[in-house]
């Protein structure tokens, strides 16, 4: 069995040591241009040609949680793509989003900046029960963060497409049901996955309907949020601001007003990052079952795009 | 059935109010200097001659979570001491703390930081297995607070005074179990009640033993930490930082060092306050219940001190 590895970023040598150690009837090689196809790939934003010569390969491991890039590119016929089921990223995801809601919900951020300069002030305490937590995307991620949220007491109101039923949290679903949890949110954070449909879907007009005092925390992609909406309806005050882990364009520019808006908080896309040890133990047990012909989780539906 | 109100710093018409509209029966009055004694009485951080005139009362019914300022007084003979149960600080604790033990552990401060100063790069990640978090005190608050710490999955150690099991906590307890605790955490969460025993627990001996690159937080009393081995260990590079709510003297003084330094986060002794509704309807009930001579939770031992 043959297993390219293409991702580009990442240094290759420890996925492969760690891939071969799992693997050790495999023969496991850095993708390089002209090579032949292999079996299985294992790849994060991997070039068009890449795709064009793995003829007859079988399946692609995304090391990430999203596919949109790679679903942009025109894919082998027959290949499956495979994401991470989770790979340690959804605890990573509830702490993120249960650091940035709390940190608001709380004040912290101004109590700290209180001390720091010589006062001793209590802030009336915020009710909770004025602190819906609406999560857009019920999948493993946002299903994990849902129930964090919730182990906290904050009402918890989850939509997404199809109808799911997750425990402490209020189901809406489709377009039928976004208005409807909208209108139940003041938090809103987003674990959507990039698609034509989802785009742009967090935008003056859908952020404008969240309780007033508003607040959005993006952990999925940039281009989910149209940021001058964002920008625009915090400073009108009708939004009190945002977390941001995700942006239009990565990096973000150094000179981006999102950097140092005063209500803005920004992180450089690290909400959860790839946790190698569990990610090469993951797909080793992937490829495994699929060449005993067992089923095996997180193959995306590239009609649907994740 | 007489009622005295004496609580400092607190606003009386809502208490008085509440407690009216929940005991209709009762007669409720904010305390004056001699006034005859009542049956019962609400009392935060009453002076020493309302105990002296409360001959032949019931019990004091204290509207925060610890006792040692009140347990300092010489009490009427008699008089039992009931602390409040949980009252929502319980959740407002696990918020605290894991917003700080995740902050710390995730590198967020240092993240926003960067981001503000037009950067974009990453750390690598720390090892949630490196990340030990010791929680001292298991009554209501330390256990919702170990429960929540180990919802994220951090490896998560409890010392108690006499033994106690918590479900994904590894128990330690008593004057034996300490040393071992405290070499098996790298965080340490002081939720402890201050007694004789307790006073100056986390002092230079103590905190040096805390593993590499450990971490203080303290939500419990000032008086529990010597504030000046704290930032003597910082220095020398043992310990990583503190977040610190409570202090040996507070208001905390406008030019302590403790609020600028680099490495400590401080807030005004804000992580659980007293939520009145819930307090209100609590000290309602075991009053309720204590005229049935029904037996109430909460009830200090004062010889122990909690």
């Amino acid at each position: 069995m043959n297993i390219t590895f293409c991702c580009t970023n990442t240094k290759a040598e420890p996925w492969l040591q760690g891939l071969q150690a799992a693997l050790p009837g495999a023969h496991i090689t850095v993708w390089q241009p002209g090579a032949p196809p292999a079996d299985f790939a294992v790849v994060w934003a991997p070039p068009q040609q890449f795709m064009d010569e793995q003829a007859g390969i079988q399946a692609l491991f995304n090391i990430g949680a999203g596919v949109d890039a790679l679903l942009a590119l025109r894919l082998p016929p027959g290949a499956q793509v495979v994401r991470l089921d989770d790979a340690g990223m959804a605890v990573q995801m509830a702490e993120y989003v249960c650091h940035a809601v709390v940190r608001h919900f709380r004040e912290f951020e101004a109590y700290e900046a209180d001390m720091r300069a010589g006062g001793w002030a209590y802030r009336r305490p915020r009710l909770r029960s004025d602190f819906s937590v609406g999560v857009m995307g019920l999948g493993v991620l946002g299903e994990r963060v849902a129930k964090a949220l919730a182990h906290f007491e904050f009402p918890v109101n989850g939509w997404s497409r199809s109808p799911k039923a997750v425990e402490g949290v209020r189901a809406f679903h489709g377009a039928a049901g976004f208005d409807g949890f909208l209108a139940a949110s003041r938090v809103l954070v987003n674990l959507l996955p990039l698609t034509p449909d989802t785009q742009d879907i967090m935008n003056r007009d859908t952020l404008s309907r969240l309780q007033p005092g508003g607040y959005v925390v993006n952990v999925a992609r940039g281009a989910h949020l149209v940021e001058d909406d964002l920008i625009a309806l915090i400073d009108a005050g009708h939004l009190a601001g945002a977390t941001l882990d995700v942006f239009r364009t990565e990096p973000l520019p150094a000179d981006h007003p999102l950097r140092t808006h005063p209500r803005i908080t920004t992180t450089p896309h690290t909400s959860a990052r790839t946790l190698r040890e569990e990610s090469i133990a993951q797909i080793a047990r992937k490829i495994a079952a699929m060449q005993r012909g067992e089923p095996v989780a997180g193959i995306v539906d590239p009609r649907r795009g994740y």
